[in-house]
């Protein structure tokens, strides 16, 4: 074994990012990967299992923050507000990096395998943060409606920041769609 | 070609469903299912282009007849409105069949391929009703936000109706849980 590049796992991600959109993700080999971020095949294997864990790697993350932050939440939040909770948690570790994300995005959206593997991903998420739902005490119904419209609010926010021109951050824009949603059902 | 046979599309799809349950739907074969139904292989193929068709063959027309309750909605109706009448349109195809659906729905659930692909129709049906929306001139992230809505809605009712004990139907059980996505982004 090698020693360990602690700064590698990231250069590695951009390198692979940037291969997939220009050249495809079908046609980005691992050696391309290491060959552009300056490092061997082998750090590349320590840091990823193989190519779609670079876009995937954080679905297991995403569920771990969601769960636990639905554990924390007090016991006096409202269902919705647990869903916000489990989001912010989604927004604690994909928010900050939005070049990152939209790349990431468009990658997945130009290969059809991609967008499937997303698509189930998602609904593995929200089949999560309903199960923490019904920890809860949810009833069962609700916390899948309540979780399917989190992933709702969620797809919709993300396209508007990664789509928007000014500032907006996640967060934000996750409020946003909240709010989108109330008034759908309000004016109802 | 042989004659036409009008009654064996639906000997087709009850034999195969209830081989794909009994056997697990991987270990069907389309001669198994021909025999069970008592026709032959090349009446299958005049009904089904293959055996995931017994299962999704009726998406098409999903797809079309909920664009096309979009299209003949009343100018005054709400995005919500238009959300339920496209799903409307989903129960006038399916809703009268629960022993059916179920059988398919305890089919889809057991195969990991199947779960993935039904999750892409239901996806596409949503980026289709969203495209209907946008065509009558709502923005586009309402007209996103309420599709995915919508299906969050139907896929709740859809358990709700499948696990019934009682005669609820599928109408009823989607006008229930419109009001809890109702009652539950108004709590908050």
């Amino acid at each position: 074994m090698g020693r360990w590049e602690p700064g590698a796992g990231g250069r590695l991600r951009e390198a692979a990012l940037d291969l997939y959109l220009e050249r495809g993700f079908e046609q980005t080999m691992v050696a391309d990967i290491a060959e552009r971020a300056g490092v061997t095949a082998r750090t590349f294997f320590r840091h990823f299992a193989d190519k779609r864990e670079v876009l995937f790697g954080a679905s297991v993350e995403l569920e771990e923050r969601s769960l636990a932050a639905l554990e924390a939440a007090p016991a006096t939040a409202s269902t919705l507000d647990l869903v916000a909770t489990a989001l912010d948690a989604v927004v604690d570790v994909i928010g900050h990096d939005r070049e990152f994300a939209r790349k990431r995005h468009a990658v997945i959206m130009a290969n059809p395998d991609l967008r499937e593997r997303e698509l189930i991903k998602l609904a593995h998420l929200s089949a999560v943060v309903a199960d923490g739902l019904r920890r809860r005490g949810i009833g069962d119904a609700e916390a899948s409606l309540a979780a399917e419209a989190g992933s709702a609010v969620y797809r919709v926010a993300f396209q508007r920041w990664a789509d928007a021109a000014d500032g907006l951050d996640l967060r934000d824009a996750i409020r946003r769609s909240f709010a989108q949603l109330r008034s759908l059902t309000a004016a109802d």
